[in-house]
């Protein structure tokens, strides 16, 4: 069985856990909590040495660290991979798009408003983070606008990604309502047999 | 024939030079001076709407962008892709690494620096930068001291996209004396057959 190490709240393990109901995968979940330093003990740190969660640990205790290649790995060969070689490169594309154009704005700010609970201390910050992450939110809208999903005609590991944190933008301050395409995409995705939501 | 869209200083960009070379595919190249602010223009965004340099055109006239999904697109199926399915989530897990904990530090104190020859102007925001630049080397060659490689015991697609701004990090104020291991590595994929260098 798998292993997620994880700190239950942040979008990056939630990833991991709807991918594996969304594809039938049992695992276990040890709580990795970020805000108290737990991913950077000894031990932990053995695990990953880049110090973050997610961690997933394959049946055969090998560990994958990074929520990206985890999704990818769980994914190969399943419904939520294109078989397409091109429109497997184009899910990698949003992957990357989402870690480097994303991920450091709205998911950064939902950690300081939301989990951490200092919207005051952070205002400077987050004042900084919030156009890059509208952008961001831009960037999806358009490409929503004109497809039902991130590549080809189905759910893939792409939309995975990009929901994790952008459905829970609002949690980092965002305000979604006028993105309408994001709004109908996070209904088709809630949509898909054995959705979990992001407390599950 | 493959079109490169790229800054050639860039060394997202030259990722992809460097893996056309070892794979001996022929591609033309477009400049876009991204300090002139042409990865903006309305013609550049309908190629990429997140305005970014490198896009890889395929022969068939598919645009693709992010440097490490268009590097594992060249690669798919070639020498610098691992067979194994693990071992291709681990190449992922480290170019993750690369574009999250180590680009965002060391490329962008590099482009402040070298690119646009301000460490002046920027010099706060290079102090900010540079512990979690020194992180990454860190996590690097803690992991090459024990491997000749990232992944398996072959040169790989993780090696080519963290060694594209690893071996220019002095550019961007960088001291790797004290990174042994970094720098055999570096030598190893110096020797590679067909290898070119950034400014090529």
């Amino acid at each position: 069985m798998y292993t997620l190490y994880e700190f239950a709240t942040s979008g990056n393990c939630y990833k991991l856990r709807l991918t594996m109901s969304l594809l039938g995968i049992e695992y276990s979940r040890k709580q990795i909590d970020i805000t108290k330093g737990e991913s950077r003990t000894p031990e932990f740190l053995r695990i990953n040495p880049n110090g973050r969660v997610p961690v997933l640990e394959t049946p055969d205790h090998r560990y994958l660290p990074e929520s990206n290649a985890a999704l990818w790995y769980l994914a190969m060969g399943s419904k939520l991979m294109p078989d397409d070689k091109f429109e497997q490169a184009q899910a990698m594309q949003w992957m990357c798009f989402e870690q480097y154009s994303h991920e450091p704005f709205i998911a950064t700010s939902r950690y300081w408003m939301h989990v951490l609970n200092q919207a005051d201390e952070y205002q400077a910050q987050l004042m900084e983070k919030r156009p890059k992450g509208y952008e961001a939110l831009d960037v999806m809208e358009k490409h929503l606008s004109r497809h039902n999903f991130f590549v080809g005609s189905q759910l893939s590991v792409a939309d995975i990604a990009l929901y994790a944190y952008t459905h829970v933008a609002h949690e980092g301050g965002f305000d979604l309502s006028a993105y309408s395409a994001i709004k109908k995409w996070f209904e088709r995705i809630e949509q898909t047999n054995h959705y979990i939501s992001i407390d599950q």
